[in-house]
């Protein structure tokens, strides 16, 4: 299953094998305690701790390469690893190993009047694969999590980190399978190219469910071409409204700190929208506060007039996720106008108020059709980790089994268990 | 909209402006409280029991045109209606009216260190496409589900009860809006060849999740071909498995009642497996007692050795789901061999377990990976009614979502509303 440049293309069968393998040993995970779980993550964290050298040397040839091949500056940061980013993931897995296991929790239980006991269970997936950009943490995350809720991790990251990746998971496999888990819970997919994704997403009846993460193409791709169940992540056009009623010392708090506390992330502000009763007032000084932090604004006529410095946006940029420190503005009639708009162009990833009158906030909460609908707060809280599920695999912007921020229970599906003595219809 | 089979045919474009009118209506009935739509429910139930001369009148016509088209009589007398049946769909509308409404329950909430308050609260999905075959019924009992948890429905049923369908869905649009709701809270899509139903499949963004009920090949094109969210329903390839320790009258009665109670729907049981050690005295009992109901077992040799009525049972067999008076039949070594025999074979539907030992039952339920697992009860209770639903709108043979028998609750997503004072990042 070794891949490199020159190696023959991976069929569907070499994909179908792997996924069959992770199919068998998902089967066995699925019966191991919490504290055979939790003591293969200890013993996977020691294994990345003590692998730091052959890890940095695997990473270090596909910086090189991405460098070879003129990748930009900020994806190679998103790509290289170092010893501190090594330590965190294995860090990462200790803190899993320390949540609760949500597999055997019972979320209804109750005595049918024909003295049938019915209860539904938490049980695994099985095998979650997922499709993933860049970044090798996310191979060391999603291992930990699958492994925690009993499924079989099917990894397939960016072929940018091909090496990576593939030298985490023989350190996180072998660890698996030292601490007495089946070495395949956690496997790479085989190959680089397009068509071994292809391949993973027609493995329908191998594959329980598929969780893409990285950029919008990606996951188009993957939602439009997978017969297994797909759970769709994370492209976020981001709204903050600024109602007339709003503090404007918070209101700018919240835009500012929305936008520009970690612009390349999912649940980063990337439009502005000002009522019109405090546009005099609110215009040049969010303006001139996103500026001086750097963010260019694509404004409507209202915004333009400010300054100079604000471009003139178009319908493309009230549609863009810009992921930089850019942000789209405009100026509203009111709270019914913001919510059309954001019913219009939001992605259904997160959307906030900034207001003071009731009404308006609980208007714009049952109208708002997003994952996450924020009042007085700033946007980049849409995240597992301050919601506080201790880890998160993803925020998923479908409506389909899990919406929002996903922590190890939207990494599980249930069983019916029912006891009788007897009964019959 | 108007199709007969001399009417050009249905664009893509036909049934995405249709989509689209589904999600302007699901946009307002997303807001209605539950007292108005119970009222509209009332109402839609009344209408139907007015209209049920027209009603009959048009299902005449498809049964005519089914008929003379040579269909079998079974499927005739599924799409066939009578003044009971009409009485018996709008009583089921009042009996959904009385359920509780699954939107805005509050699923979780707590107050984080940082003194943001967040919640999870029940919300409708939108827009709920039902794909199904034959029955008339399902029009009804998905328009009435749909309604309650807020949902726009948007319907494609067999082009042999078109005309039932179209009468059925005029009567409760019109009635919906007499109540106040939009009158396209429910529809039909237009056309009657799978063209129509290949553009519904397309229509993500418009259509938030599909439900495709009827036979494994509509399930099977549904599934592969949707880009839009589905939830696979109900082809059942049910189990009984006898155990040594079993009470044998309990496992003669469960056995029957699973095969013979109703075998044309899913829940029935259509495969045997009986431990070896009880083989001398079980299979002789069991195969007079299914026999005598008419039943016809295709057994592995030791069940073909009993009587000359047994038939041979192939691979075939163990996949096949009959819906039929048949059962397929074999002995095993133990729990394990019976285990791993479900595991290849069931639709992971139901699977039951007669036993009196606690190992086995344990054993049994922790490795059958099926939406159901009973133990010593009829397979025929994994049904929506019988778990105390209320009303089923079919029952979820996927992990995403829904597992099971899927009531109002299943028809919903949910929201985080999270609000502060103020709160950066």
């Amino acid at each position: 299953m070794s891949i490199d440049s020159a190696a023959p293309a991976v069929t569907e069968a070499d994909v179908r094998e792997v996924a069959a393998r992770s199919r068998v040993a998902a089967v066995e995970l699925a019966l191991v305690t919490r504290a055979a779980k939790d003591a293969a993550l200890m013993t996977m964290a020691d294994a990345l701790d003590a692998a730091t050298t052959d890890l940095l040397t695997a990473n270090a040839r596909d910086v090189e390469a991405a460098r070879a091949a003129g990748t930009a500056e900020p994806l190679l940061d998103r790509l290289a690893l170092d010893a501190e980013r090594v330590a965190a993931m294995a860090q990462g897995l200790r803190d899993v190993a320390g949540l609760p296991d949500p597999v055997g929790e019972v979320l209804r239980g109750y005595t049918q009047p024909n003295g049938l006991e019915i209860k539904q269970v938490r049980v695994p997936f099985g095998v979650i694969a997922m499709v993933y950009e860049a970044r090798p943490n996310v191979t060391v995350d999603a291992a930990g999590l699958a492994v925690k809720s009993g499924n079989a991790a099917l990894l397939r990251g960016s072929g940018s980190a091909y090496e990576s990746n593939r030298a985490l998971v023989a350190v996180l496999s072998e660890a698996a399978s030292k601490a007495g888990l089946p070495a395949d819970v956690i496997q790479l997919v085989p190959g680089t190219d397009r068509s071994s994704v292809n391949y993973l997403l027609k493995a329908r009846g191998l594959v329980d469910v598929i969780i893409p993460r990285g950029g919008a193409g990606l996951i188009k791709f993957v939602v439009e071409n997978s017969s297994v169940p797909v759970i769709e992540t994370g492209v976020g056009n981001v709204h903050v409204f600024v109602d007339a009623s709003a503090d404007l010392a918070m209101a700018e708090r919240i835009v500012v700190n929305s936008k520009i506390s970690r612009p390349s992330v999912c649940n980063s502000a990337e439009s502005l929208l000002v009522h019109q009763e405090i546009a005099d007032e609110f215009l040049p000084r969010i303006t001139s506060a996103l500026q001086v932090q750097g963010v260019v604004l694509h404004g409507d006529r209202q915004f333009a007039e400010v300054n100079g410095d604000v471009v003139a946006a178009t319908d493309e940029d009230w549609a863009t996720e810009y992921l930089s420190l850019d942000i789209s503005a405009r100026v509203v009639a009111g709270v019914d106008e913001a919510i059309e708009h954001i019913r219009r162009w939001s992605s259904g990833h997160t959307d906030a108020i900034v207001t003071s009158d009731l009404q308006a906030a609980r208007r714009f909460v049952a109208r708002v059709d997003s994952a996450a609908v924020i009042v007085n707060a700033s946007t980049r809280f849409t995240d597992g980790g301050e919601f506080g599920f201790g880890a998160e695999i993803g925020i998923s912007t479908q409506k389909l089994h899990a919406r929002g921020p996903m922590g190890l229970p939207e990494l599980t599906s249930t069983k019916w268990v029912v006891f009788g003595d007897g009964q019959t219809r």
